[in-house]
């Protein structure tokens, strides 16, 4: 698959969008379907926004060049959606970062990835465990992906140092945290990466986290959760993981042991038992060989399982105004410029009102294909009319794209 | 159900058949099914023996009433398979004992059951998580069996002394093993009982035990294993567990402590996970409600999960000269009755010696089905030619009733 690479402008267009205010994944795509390409988009935004009587500050294009200023220091860079350099498995995700910064040995992000996650509090079996798994994970040609938190993240790098690791940072390239794992984050990037959708100068905040944990589960195929508390963030990347359509492992643990908790709950939600990277690789390979980077619709463990992650997670959730794209297909590489974008943004259908949304709409969520079938209309009308009922604050959008009917 | 109960005289002949060299569970069944009635089966016995060159030694009536008192000196008695107080559970296995020695309150025999077995040398851990989920389980109404061995073992009997619990034992019940543990076994015996096939006085040899964890699992709804190591009799009482249709549990641990590795490779295999006795009670409540003991073809763990028994676990396969029955179905309970057995065993078939049986035969095993099959002939006509065929020492019945032609 030949990559196709953005222009030098279209990577400021890009990054200018998914910088300015209330704009994320989703809605990034959802602007660029609706209007073809990121300059549109931005053209269009503040009139959108003013339709609803708000003001939307837009990144401008001096920030946006700080920011490429500011990774390019770092010796990083921004790797695009659809570009070769951008790892398959995270853009099969249904919020896959429409730029990633990326610094140290990129060529890691191409390589199949599992993630190793766990708990800050680690006990020191659960390190040790940890160390061994990483090890034999990497000698058996894994990238190892983690948060470099304290506790399991930390020995999970540590041990795949020298065959290749990933750290995946809330914040931006420059805001390492915790701040005592910058040694070993500098260490990491020699033959691993360290990548980010935040911009740089972002201090991580707490909900920063669970939504980064989507990038680990994203980059990897599989995610394996080593020590974990019935309520803690690796359930979250656990989530995620399952949600992505990947494979989920879990360490068992003594069921006296708190810290086994969140691993014997997944097992018994359908988790994989992981007791050594047999169990892992063995399970893995197959993907490997053929390729084939599951997306979304996982099915394996049971509805619930893992920790649901707190409600508005993106910052566009807030963004009355765009209607998302949650369940839209990847255009082909190709379609990633602009030019292509712009095409496939006209369709001749023509709007029909036989159906009002409003009335098909109510307290219960309901997707936007359900709407389309139900009222019959084309999906560009009823994204079109949504869009003004978002505007209006008549309607809401849940996360994942579910839409509710706000009553007064 | 209204239960059949054999008379005094009925008692004996069964004691004495099942008392008779070379003759097991499923030796008295087929013999059973081929002469209709302990008696007629004793005074077959000699000559078929004698058919094939051997002698048989036959348990004389003294013996057998001496059996009787020893049991009834302790305040025993003899359940037969067929009479109400006989425990559904275990009389849907394939090689239920005809008759089951039991002292203490036999009426916990009829209440459901869940087997707790691991290790002799268990953690501190395993026997306090051991005991809270006996005492758990009890207080759900669950008699708790096991095999009185040191570990695991005791610490389940012990934590389920006020609710009721089983000991099964490998030798007679007055040859309780570790000696250490008589005085548990007393205890025990307040609220729960002592059950054992094997004749009062029987010291227990080494191939008793795996063949007692059979009854340990067939009593019970299902078997929890504990701590395990990977070749171990808890291992050995799961695949008993999940060849007779029933639930197997494990209880995982840490991959770092070598006593988790049976239980965890159990679970990699399809047993249950469990972390509590919610996860048991949850699965097994069901079961409990319509009185379903399912008997033998589990398919829920992968085929070769647990450890398998070792060979020649019966007594039986030494006998040459009589074909079990191990995939009859049992009889109706009237049917127990002798009278009712020689009903059965009176077919109008006539023999039919068209196919030679031993061209049929060869290295490779196979069933008595097949062999039935593959010859056209009737099941009737064929047990008897494989009865000569047996006795001259031409064919062999493997474990499991596989048939094979010993090759000069």
């Amino acid at each position: 698959m030949a990559g196709v690479a953005l222009t030098d402008r279209q990577r400021l267009d890009w990054l200018r969008l998914i910088r300015s205010e209330s704009v994320g994944p989703r809605t990034f795509r959802a602007l660029m379907n609706r209007f073809g390409g990121a300059a549109a988009a931005l053209e269009a935004l503040p009139d959108l926004a003013r339709q609803s009587g708000r003001t939307l500050r837009l990144c401008t294009p001096a920030e946006a060049e700080r920011e490429f200023a500011a990774l390019q220091h770092q010796g990083g860079r921004l790797i695009a959606l659809g570009e070769a350099a951008y790892p398959k498995p995270l853009q099969a995700i249904d919020s896959a970062p429409p730029l990633l910064a990326v610094i140290g040995a990129a060529d890691a992000l191409l390589r199949p990835c599992v993630a190793l996650v766990g708990s800050r509090n680690a006990s020191a079996a659960g390190q040790k465990f940890t160390a061994r798994l990483a090890r034999d994970l990497g000698e058996a040609g894994f990238v190892v992906v983690s948060g470099l938190a304290r506790g399991i993240d930390t020995a999970a790098h540590e041990a795949s140092l020298g065959t290749g690791t990933i750290a995946v940072l809330a914040g931006g390239l420059d805001e390492v945290y915790p701040p005592q794992n910058e040694p070993l984050f500098r260490r990491l990037l020699e033959s691993g990466a360290g990548i980010s959708e935040m911009p740089m100068g972002w201090a991580p905040r707490g909900r920063d986290f669970p939504r980064r944990n989507r990038l680990v589960s994203g980059l990897s195929l599989g995610t394996v959760v080593v020590e974990a508390a019935r309520k803690s963030g690796s359930l979250i990347t656990a989530r995620f993981a399952n949600e992505q359509g990947r494979q989920v492992f879990a360490v068992p643990g003594s069921p006296l042991d708190p810290r086994a908790e969140g691993g014997n709950h997944l097992i018994r939600e359908g988790a994989t038992l992981c007791a050594e990277a047999a169990h892992v690789i063995e399970a893995l390979l197959p993907l490997v060989e053929f390729e084939q980077w599951p997306g979304g619709g996982g099915a394996v463990m049971r509805d619930g399982a893992g920790e649901a992650p707190p409600q508005a997670l993106w910052d566009e959730l807030d963004l009355p105004g765009i209607t998302p794209a949650p369940k839209t297909e990847l255009p082909a590489e190709t379609a990633w410029q602009d030019k292509a974008w712009q095409d496939k943004a006209l369709p001749s259908e023509t709007s029909d009102q036989g159906i009002n949304l409003l009335d098909l709409l109510g307290a219960a969520p309901i997707s936007i294909d359900d709407l389309v079938r139900a009222s019959g209309r084309s999906a560009r009308d009823v994204s079109r009319e949504l869009l003004e009922l978002e505007l209006s604050g008549t309607v809401l959008r849940q996360p994942g794209g579910l839409l509710t009917r706000l009553m007064p």
